[in-house]
């Protein structure tokens, strides 16, 4: 199987096992609105639950309930950051915003309550039937959600707009360590978290890995096609912001990706062959349309 | 000491504990703004955890963290409730609130990461030696924050400001159920899951309070002073919402309340004297101003 085919396997998986337990609250028009939100994403954080899970013979009926978690932190990261006070996005894999086919109240809610079950799905005793393991998940989830993570990313991002000069390499760097990086890093360590080992090596992969992903997704939005990558387009450009792109050139940004995916890859080592699926996923980022 | 002395006490030191933990972050407008939005509540959730662990001999400073979470939690609610596409308030505990203060997307951000910090800090290895209670206080706090616990209140409550009919009294309990209740229950339950004890007392306490302090809310909104609350009033009936003494009448709800406090203090009886403060509680939130 295609490592796309893979992965969109493992997506529609962990989709219909968050959509389900979304499913177990009543049929409000947020609840309604968390299942839209979770739906039809390429599923990348999901499938690094998985597939390190897998290489540490975790059980992936449980790795499901934490690869669900991060899906679901991530969807809210996602309807909160395209409101309009945020990034002010109408599209969003294809489709209308929360805010947009809903409203601003729903979106705000929808987001709160898919980040309260991102921390409900890693603590059910159906995740892990050691509370040590569950706590440990909760609380990494936690730092790498909050304001020395992802919101800390967001906002350097969204500090970076209005300021006056534009943000250095070494900057932009450390706001997308942030930003996308510490899912990234969550979702590749729950694994040797779950089965109680060493997290190093799939915290140096996840390291690379994230910064390639960034890499890649600046050059997306300069060569990119909008309809294939279901999300507006050129948005950095049009907003003068600095990216990897502007600072490096497109070509050694290219390049750059490419010996990130090469160092993630290196990383893996210590796995062996069980781990060709974790360096297909790090190939993977820096070829992908959307 | 009085009892709103030993609230204000409370509420300081759990105050000192949250934002000490909020200054751990590297000090962006988003971290100001977290420590700007925790400062200067009542603290009764906090009190009620802080109490609710001293019956079960919890050790006061592991305490803190659990009271530092639900404050977090609860400041995290208010700042994105007060947003203008929420409630569109100015004003909370006698200051701007953060949208007004900063602007929305840092209201935003600072929500969601107040509600991040709320689950690191009960799973944080500080807040208990064991980790099976630190997990089990993550889930049940998750379960109280999201859309079956304090989001479905707030949709409720936002769906029945554009609904063709008026709430019933039942409709309008099941809403505040959620809204404040869950939190409020969280809170007095707290100390008996860091005590490893029977929580049941406990929920039927905070089931009564939690509701006969919603009942004293919408009376507050209709005799309070502002400038002592510090905050709108009058906002209900100026949006023709019911509430409780819409439907009840004044002085049938102050009796309903009453009423309430009494079965919240019956409800710890198993506690002896040594719930007096709890008590004390009840009566409290009754009698206060703001």
């Amino acid at each position: 199987m295609s490592f796309r085919a893979a992965l969109k396997t493992c997506a529609a998986e962990v989709d219909a096992h968050l959509i389900a337990q979304i499913r177990t609250h009543d049929p409000i028009p947020v609840v309604e609105a968390m299942a839209y939100a979770v739906a039809g994403g390429k599923g990348l954080r999901g499938y690094l639950v998985m597939e390190s899970a897998r290489i540490h013979g975790v059980d992936p009926n449980r790795a499901l309930w934490s690869a669900a978690a991060i899906e679901a932190i991530h969807a809210y990261s996602l309807v909160h950051d395209d409101m309009p006070c945020m990034d002010d996005d109408d599209l969003r894999r294809g489709h209308p915003t929360v805010h947009i086919k809903w409203n601003e109240t729903t979106a705000v809610l929808t987001g709160d309550a898919l980040q309260s079950l991102g921390f409900e799905l890693v603590t059910d005793p159906r995740c892990h039937e050691n509370a040590q393991v569950r706590a440990e998940l909760a609380l990494t989830l936690a730092r790498a959600s909050g304001a020395r993570g992802m919101v800390l990313g967001q906002a350097l991002d969204i500090a970076a707009e209005s300021a006056a000069s534009q943000l250095t390499l070494e900057e932009i760097t450390a706001l997308q360590a942030g930003k996308t990086g510490a899912l990234i890093s969550w979702s590749a360590q729950a694994g040797a978290i779950m089965g109680q080992a060493e997290t190093a090596p799939l915290s140096a992969y996840a390291d690379a890995l994230g910064l390639a992903f960034q890499i890649a997704d600046d050059i997306l939005d300069v060569e990119g096609d909008a309809e294939v990558a279901g999300k507006r387009l050129q948005k950095d450009a049009d907003a003068g912001k600095a990216t990897f792109v502007s600072l490096l050139g497109l070509e050694p940004a290219r390049a750059r990706a490419a010996e990130l995916v090469d160092e993630a890859i290196s990383a893996l080592s210590v796995y062996g062959d069980s781990a060709d699926e974790l360096r297909a996923a790090a190939r993977f980022v820096i070829s992908r349309d959307t």
